[in-house]
């Protein structure tokens, strides 16, 4: 069991705003994840991978994807109080979900 | 309300990997608090803020001083897959708990 989480790299984040988005994005699908799966999930280590999206399209595009598997999925969009446009779609989660299901969707993006 | 994850910066972590751990600290913290306070902090946009911790010391620091006000806090040691050697402490989350519990133990710290 895993959980991807991509972040945009066009947007210029600072290290701790993207540590942030990461985590909402994180909290967020993993709330819709089946208490069984989070039980897995956590008792496995809780495994999550920072990967990169290229920009919002990219985000969206992981997000119905995970959606179309059923896959527990979030996206962030930022509340702008600094750095960003409120608004912004920044962070993407897939999961937790069993390893080959995430990568079904994520497998191509590069480790951030 | 808000959650404060503070992140070390003197193990040279990678922005995915500090990414990561931040969100690991995020989540355990989170399952610690009330179910009344997880509902509030959400409804309220789920505030977090990452901050700068200048080792291992400061971070067993912030633990204890959240421990001691009955705060929600968690330290999250790394398994060691990559970049660290196992156990190696990265991170400590504080909160989700009103700002000014979280800030009289996080207040004199930078943003990351």
């Amino acid at each position: 069991m895993k959980q991807v989480i991509a972040a945009r790299t066009d947007i210029g984040m600072g290290q701790g705003k993207l540590a942030a988005q990461v985590a909402h994005a994180s909290l967020k699908a993993y709330e819709y994840a089946d208490e069984d799966v989070k039980r897995r999930w956590k008792a496995e280590g809780q495994q999550k991978v920072v990967v990169k999206a290229s920009g919002e399209r990219e985000l969206y595009a992981i997000a119905e994807e995970a959606k179309q598997r059923g896959l527990p999925s979030a996206v962030i969009e930022d509340a702008g109080r600094t750095q960003l446009e409120p608004g912004t779609p920044t962070a993407v989660a897939v999961g937790p979900a069993p390893d080959a299901d995430v990568d079904q969707v994520t497998g191509d993006l590069s480790l951030f």
